[in-house]
């Protein structure tokens, strides 16, 4: 059996070069990488995967990064979402050796690694940690910075949407979202505005801070201006508010207006309300997974991994 | 230590339950979700990482499906980034038990998975091998579809592009860009929009097929009506063209235009193009690690993994 020596010495290259190659763990040229593919198909060189993932039981000190804002949702309803990624990632550390800690959003300590949980932390807090240690964002997600990343594919879910209700012939579909500021609203406002401009559809969107506004002056323009078929919310919250002031004003719900929200809180299940369940404790492993390979080194071109939401049918819409 | 018999019978759930939760391989309610979250942590139940990776050491059939244009493509330059792909796939599929054949899209055969290689395959297609087997798409993204996929990030791509040059005070920035049926392209052209239009600026973009256009028309009509200080393209084939025809014309490079491309293919290194640099072989690797794992049902929910590019400062740009 041919081994990483034999592959080194026919190639011209290091040892440290073809495992860079193999295991992903840094920069290798787009030439030498040519040369290596060719040299382990003439050589029949196999690699065990066994090994590369067995490599290390070394304990690791990670930081779980919380805003205050995202301290203080823990406490409430609205927070569901983050409780579940928070004990999904405590759950799962111990499995690859890891020494799980809270860390304070802008609080700069040393660790191994750092899972940066919401989208609070802005480009430069994502930079000083980096500077420090392997960093993951969770739920978050900072366009053009290029660092590791977990979220849910919310423009997918949203184009899903816009297919779904087309194809039943209800065009006038309004997005309620949340401040675009955050990632996970701006995905799926995106997402929103690009399928129904793809199909020539006006896209018509009102913001809704869900912990500081009345949905009353919302709902109400909706009503007064547009005749919606379906109301699309960026998450449960805001859709399990529209659907109370909906029939509140007497609608009729899902006959006349079709409600739909996303996350899958547990009010959504007991309410009737339709919505994408995003897999909150699969983001969690996911990211712990991810840290993982960045601190043994594997795979680690960084990469956005988007979960995606699927849809599930309740009575709040058709 | 406390069993996974321990937990399904303190949460009053069966053990496949509980199984189907750890491993992410089914659906459990929201409700079980939490159940089993609480119970895990009172027993401080703890699972074995390695045991679940080593599971499986079946032979599984997996078919690479990849179109005619494609297949043509692979005897040319143009082809060079599905090339590697292929390699790429072919090599890494022995660690994961996999026997690699070779399937004509559109020609339906059973297969244990599916990776599907490149942007021709249509929703339907996806479907198709979808009912017979596990699928994987590779350098492709059907959005809505909610199926895995494996892509390289160039929407972010874009996103640093403009807000590098922006900061250099850099404002005309060109986008030209092939089909935008094809999903890369898109992904590339919306990042490329949405960014510009994040600052006020107005998008310029102009369609072009590296297969049937003449690059001419194009460079002069950009030359016309703009004065560019950078061309932006979606790949490195038309932005060497580009900058040949800017050449041709007198046109200094990088000191009055900066022309920028997307994959980094041989003839970008060897031509002094700056560009994004794709990690081709790690498609290859990430996407038979995903088919591995929905094989052996471990954390199915589908997913979109999104490899970042980075920035290869070369001769073309500033």
């Amino acid at each position: 059996m041919p081994t990483i020596k034999d592959v080194a010495q026919k190639a011209g290259v290091s040892i440290a070069t073809v495992s860079r190659f193999l295991n992903g763990s840094g920069y290798v040229s787009e030439e030498v990488k040519l040369k290596l593919i060719q040299v382990i198909n003439e050589l029949g060189y196999k690699r065990k995967y066994t090994a590369h993932i067995l490599a290390s039981r070394k304990k690791r000190k990670v930081a779980m990064v919380i805003s205050e804002r995202i301290k203080q949702l823990l406490n409430t309803d609205i927070g569901y979402f983050y409780k579940v990624i928070v004990e999904s990632i405590q759950q799962n550390a111990e499995t690859f050796h890891f020494e799980i800690s809270l860390l304070d959003l802008r609080r700069v300590e040393k660790f191994d690694g750092y899972l940066l949980i919401g989208s609070d932390a802005l480009e430069q807090d994502v930079q000083e940690y980096k500077r420090l240690g392997k960093v993951v964002l969770v739920d978050h997600h900072v366009e053009g910075l290029m660092v590791d990343s977990v979220v849910s594919a919310g423009a997918d879910a949203a184009t899903f949407l816009v297919n779904r209700f087309l194809e039943m012939g209800k065009k006038r579909i309004i997005h309620v979202h949340g401040p675009l500021k955050y990632y996970g609203f701006r995905d799926r406002y995106q997402g929103y505005v690009n399928t129904m401009q793809k199909y020539g559809l006006l896209p018509i969107t009102f913001e809704y801070d869900d912990l500081h506004d009345d949905i009353e002056p919302v709902v109400k323009k909706i009503l007064a201006n547009y005749e919606p078929d379906v109301i699309f919310c960026s998450n449960d919250v805001i859709a399990l508010r529209v659907m109370e002031k909906l029939k509140a004003f007497g609608y009729e719900i899902p006959k006349k207006i079709s409600v739909v929200g996303f996350d899958d809180i547990p009010e959504a299940e007991r309410l009737g309300l339709t919505t994408f369940h995003v897999d909150k404790y699969e983001m969690g492993v996911t990211a712990v997974r991810r840290l993982y390979d960045l601190l043994v080194g594997h795979n680690v071109q960084p990469r956005k991994i988007c979960l995606h939401a699927y849809f599930v049918k309740r009575n709040s819409s058709l």
